[in-house]
């Protein structure tokens, strides 16, 4: 399968992606978050984009009703009906940014209205008199209007002589929420800038944003340093009860923001003093040791956590750079193994109040599966184990250079890889695919028992000479007999169908605690970097998903690290947050005869054919 | 003039007074602050003492009338209406004390009652199951009934795990204010002290209270090491200028109150971790180095303070000792000359809502006086320089060892010293009875000046030969020409007339500001070290005080200590002290056409034989 590279700008985030693939999901892939509230289905119009290079698919009927025809003229798309077809360049309006300046547009009741936690306060007070002794301070907070019973920090108050004087009695006050946290001469508008993290088991990606007017300046992502302790939450946990494991997780995961956040003002050309908020999601295990709180709870029965609401500590106090008093927000979670991430995806996908029943699905070693129905939320966390990451996979890896991520298989097995280099093992993607075409050539039974050589007779002579048998039955999918080979095999399928039986039965659980039925859903929306990348195909076909309309399916990429940025830089998203957290009705799948029986059920393969109604 | 000694017990506190003295007044000076909410009058039967022995006075009317016969004779006395005649010991029951457990007994509404910002709160949880998912914070919080929105500090966030599971889900929140500091294992009361500091610009004074009882647990004091830089607080600000000046007085007074704090919890065989809170009062200058804040601009007018509302700040974030998350609470002031000291000293008079007019006064180089009428509170300060504290006086001094605190000239002179000493010269009540002395024989002019010898010439010879002149006209008081001398010159008089000319111009000024006249004042209440040893009948007979009935001239001690022990006890009382910061109208004297005519006049000294009504 060919593949091809687009480039967004104005931000240069660049992807590569299969030919044929939407703007809507390469830009998604690429990270760069389009506002699509019709769910891509080319109804509301919000995606447009400028193409500047490169071949695309005429224009849909869809957007010759949506766009006005001098928009046509003038190049306009929608990026959700185009297809890309070679390298191309894409230009996007700040209007068509999930999270931009943009979002504070009035009736746009879709979107969270502008208005970060940050912001400066600009007042003009008399100057000391005989007629008037008040201090300096009920000076200034009658000026601004403030309680004369408002805590102030020590060093705001021990700056407030000097900087009234410096600015003859004018001055700016800087708020984090309803905290004074610095006061500076003068009124001109001090910068405000501010940081949004999502913290991944794997990756840890911050953004930097002027908080004066909404625009993301700089992205950096790291790998997270605690994975040299285990890939996964559940060795994090293991790690965290050793003797100063956790101080360690702790300082790991502060080191490494502090450079990410260095590295953006770098990027950005701005300074220290001027980061007053940086948010952060990320799952419980991960905002936990970020705070240094014990997490060993939540990785046993019967896994609460020790906190689940919003958390705010001075920056100062937990050594992250920027203002003396800026603070860190760590956005409230749901339960031990549903955490913020989810929670700030739920808030960018506007999930948490969309009028159908939608199902909301981030994979992962644990997949979270979240089930919204008319503002009633329903979420649990399903064991999936590793098998998404290329964990326990014979020939597994993570998804770099060199993972088969595409397998189409016919007469022969045609495969692409990341970067287009050699193959070296498969990645989540890949398996999924893997599995899917063997199973539609009849290669691995619908209860995931690779055939034998008799019962496989009928296939050609090309695939049957790739099935082998040594310890247990594999599949050849790449490469000779030197030692370079990627496989797949009989465990391999068994690991396959643990993870999606997982996920699926967590998503049935869900929808008949709801009364939902499958035929109501309205969507499902992939999150993650596996749901952006994964052939929803092969996820229908393996029955990951429900059986069900493929266009119902909607990747939606990181979602966790657009919701951070819209936490940071929305009061409103802030807000619609904690509801959310609130809100949620967290359905234990652990003990429950329930789970255990749909997951048995749907760890096998549905028929071929199979796409619902 | 005899002196005797007094011990008050339980505490140990000894002072000695002139024969005479009542023991009310002994306590006072002794720093054991009695109850007394008729000031002394008889009337209220609060401060009953047990004497053990020594020779008294024997009972008065009002002691007969207010005390009954059972009570009379198991020896029981009224302090305010018995005088101490020979050494005695004291029995103060804990009942009579101002500060005391018993001020929570109900219906006594002159009495704050006991209830400290610092308390333990013990809760029981049901633990964590399946069916109960919270989170250890949420289980705390309901079980505590506190908003689910509380901020929680990290180090109580990050202990919590550990607590609960150490207290198998019992606890206990100690809480300082609406703080939530810490929480301990299981449900058993912790212990929780806290002190109270008066920081003088000459002594620091400490308390340590258990808060559970609010027993004074111990008293320490020392010299504020900031006095090498100056005497007094113009001196302080002068040097608060200089580079790294008020870096080094806020360092200064810092270390003395963490050693005062080591003392005091040595003392009483405490831990510093159960040290909670440490509540601070002292003049705006002590209060503002205390908190590193810029002090300058109360030393020039407009004289405005940088702040003067109660400020709170973490024990740690000061390096004072105790409890990590402790605080410490500065009580409020009311202007630039009128700081903590005196709305503690307001508080612990209960001055803030006497029915009748009355004066309270703190001499020192400031004085600071305050008309209570009604509710209402007028407060100035008068520059009255350092002559009530020995400074620039011929032969001032502190009133330590050796210095003359008491003179009386007949025929001769009559003279005592502190500590018995041989006389090195003249603190500030010694100073006061000279002059009076001097101006009651016609030495000294009721303008001020020093009679030449014609003037004088019917003098006895005894006290001629005393009356010298050299650049200027002296008194010898004691000493012969071998160096030793201590004399009073015409200079020195000069000082005493600026300092008590000021004092009462200023009560003059409020009183007519307030519409009071001189008969309508029912007391005059000298509160400060000073206003605790000087002769009433001097204080009247130069005119620092209006001419009125000696007995409604009451001295009250350390009542800024006093106040600041309240205001650490009692909730009540530090509610007092923001109405009264909030209530105090501020009166500028400096810039008081009003003020300066009536200092003018102040400077003469009174007619003889003018005592009022």
């Amino acid at each position: 399968m060919r593949k091809v590279k687009v480039t967004f700008e104005p931000s240069g985030q660049t992807v590569e992606v299969p030919c044929a693939t939407t703007l809507l999901e390469a830009a998604t892939a690429a990270g760069v978050l389009l506002s699509a509230p019709c769910g891509g289905a080319g109804r509301c119009g919000k995606c447009r984009v400028l193409p500047r290079s490169g071949e695309l698919s005429p224009p849909s009927t869809a957007e010759i009703e949506r766009l006005q025809p001098e928009n046509l003229q003038a190049g306009l798309r929608l990026a959700c009906q185009t297809e890309v077809r070679s390298e191309a360049a894409i230009e996007v309006p700040a209007a068509s940014m999930l999270v931009s300046p943009a979002i504070a547009e009035e009736g746009q009741a879709e979107r969270y209205s502008f208005g970060p936690a940050v912001r400066a306060q600009p007042v003009t007070m008399p100057p000391p008199s005989l007629a008037d002794q008040r201090s300096d301070l009920e000076r200034l907070f009658t000026a601004a209007g403030c309680s004369p019973n408002l805590a102030v920090p020590l060093p705001v108050l021990q700056a407030i002589p000097r900087v009234l004087r410096e600015g003859r009695f004018s001055a700016t006050l800087v708020w984090v929420e309803d905290h004074l946290v610095r006061v500076l001469p003068g009124t001109e508008a001090p910068p405000l800038l501010g940081a949004a993290f999502d913290i991944g088991t794997t990756t840890v990606v911050g953004a930097l944003y002027d908080l004066a007017t909404g625009k993301e300046l700089a992205v950096q992502s790291r790998l997270n340093p605690q994975a040299v302790h285990g890939a996964d939450v559940l060795s994090r946990l293991t790690f965290a009860e050793q003797e100063n494991g956790l101080d360690l997780l702790h300082k790991e995961i502060v080191a490494c923001i502090s450079e990410i956040i260095a590295g953006l003002l770098r990027d950005a050309g701005r300074a220290k003093e001027d980061l007053y908020e940086v948010v952060a999601v990320g799952n419980q295990v991960m905002t936990h040791a970020l705070l240094k709180v014990p997490p060993e709870a939540i990785g046993r029965s019967p896994f609460a956590p020790v906190f689940r609401t919003a958390v705010t500590v001075p920056l100062a106090e937990m050594s992250l750079p920027g203002w003396l008093l800026g603070r860190l927000y760590v956005v409230p979670g749901v339960a031990g193994y549903v955490g913020a991430d989810i929670v700030a995806g739920l808030v960018a996908t506007r999930l948490c109040n969309v009028p159908r029943p939608q199902l909301f699905i981030d994979l992962g070693t644990n997949g979270e599966v979240v089930l919204c129905k008319d503002g009633e939320l329903y979420a649990c966390a399903a064991a999936a184990g590793p098998a998404f990451e290329g964990a326990q996979i014979a020939c597994g890896m993570r998804a770099t250079a060199g993972a088969v991520d595409y397998v189409k298989i016919n007469d022969g097995v045609e495969l692409s890889t990341i970067a287009q280099a050699p193959p070296l093992g498969l990645c989540g993607s890949g398996l999924l695919d893997a599995t899917a075409e063997l199973v539609r050539h009849g290669i691995v039974s619908l209860a995931g028992r690779f055939r034998g050589n008799t019962e496989t007779a009928s296939l050609p002579a090309s695939l049957a000479e790739r099935l082998r048998s040594g310890e247990q039955p594999y599949f050849l999918l790449a490469g000779g007999d030197d030692g370079s080979r990627v496989v797949l095999t009989q465990s391999d399928v068994r690991q396959l169908q643990l993870a999606k039986g997982a996920v699926r039965a967590a998503g049935e659980v869900l929808m008949a605690r709801a009364g939902v039925a499958l035929a109501d859903l309205s969507r499902v929306v992939l999150a993650g970097a596996f749901g952006s990348f994964l052939n929803k195909d092969s996820a229908l076909a393996v029955g990951l998903l429900p059986p069900m309309d493929r266009a119902k399916v909607q990747s939606v990429g990181n979602v966790a690290r657009a919701g951070a940025g819209l936490i940071l830089i929305s009061q409103e998203a802030r807000q619609a947050a904690l509801t959310v957290a609130r809100q949620v009705q967290y359905v234990e799948l652990s003990s429950s005869a329930e789970f255990q029986e749909a997951f048995v059920k749907a760890m096998a393969f549905p028929p071929l054919g199979d796409d619902g109604d």
